[in-house]
């Protein structure tokens, strides 16, 4: 086994709720709050919380908009983040195929 | 995408210094505490911090003994822990197989 593997994991998109929220973004160009709210089952807490932390780490962007005249938050990955998140999945992939019985 | 996938990782098995652990044991009948500490390059206190939990969780039994009349200490995966670790490891396959690009 290559312990290396381990810690090259990214430990911002490593977190569960950050994983999920990074996965939702990736399949999508982009999500409103809402959207990603109601498919993860997350409170509005917790989302912004993980959010804020991806958007500190250059991961997400967040923009804000009206539509309809109500305010609108959409979310999407930036060039940085779908980058780390295909080096994180690739990563997962090896530990995978290291670790399959 | 499946949000379920990410709520079923187990908690205990998914922080990266564990994974590393449990990856290392389920490659092994058995290794002692130095050996493992030299392969993941962890310092005692940090090893002994998650064998604890990871006995705590039943996945990781620890076993002391004498070895030319010096302390041995042996940790191995349980039932349990071989278990969870295999399926841990088979939602990482399910959440590859859904993220690769």
């Amino acid at each position: 086994m290559n312990p290396e593997l381990f810690l090259q994991l990214d430990r911002v998109i490593h977190e569960k709720g950050r994983l999920a929220i990074m996965a939702a973004l990736a399949a999508s160009p982009e999500l409103s709050f809402t959207e990603l709210r109601d498919t993860l089952g997350m409170t509005d807490g917790n989302l912004t919380s993980h959010i804020r932390t991806l958007q500190e780490e250059g991961f997400v962007s967040v923009a804000k908009s009206f539509q309809n005249n109500r305010p609108l938050t959409s979310c999407s990955l930036t060039k940085t983040g779908r980058k780390a998140f295909g080096e994180y999945i690739a990563l997962l992939e090896q530990i995978v195929r290291q670790n399959k019985p």
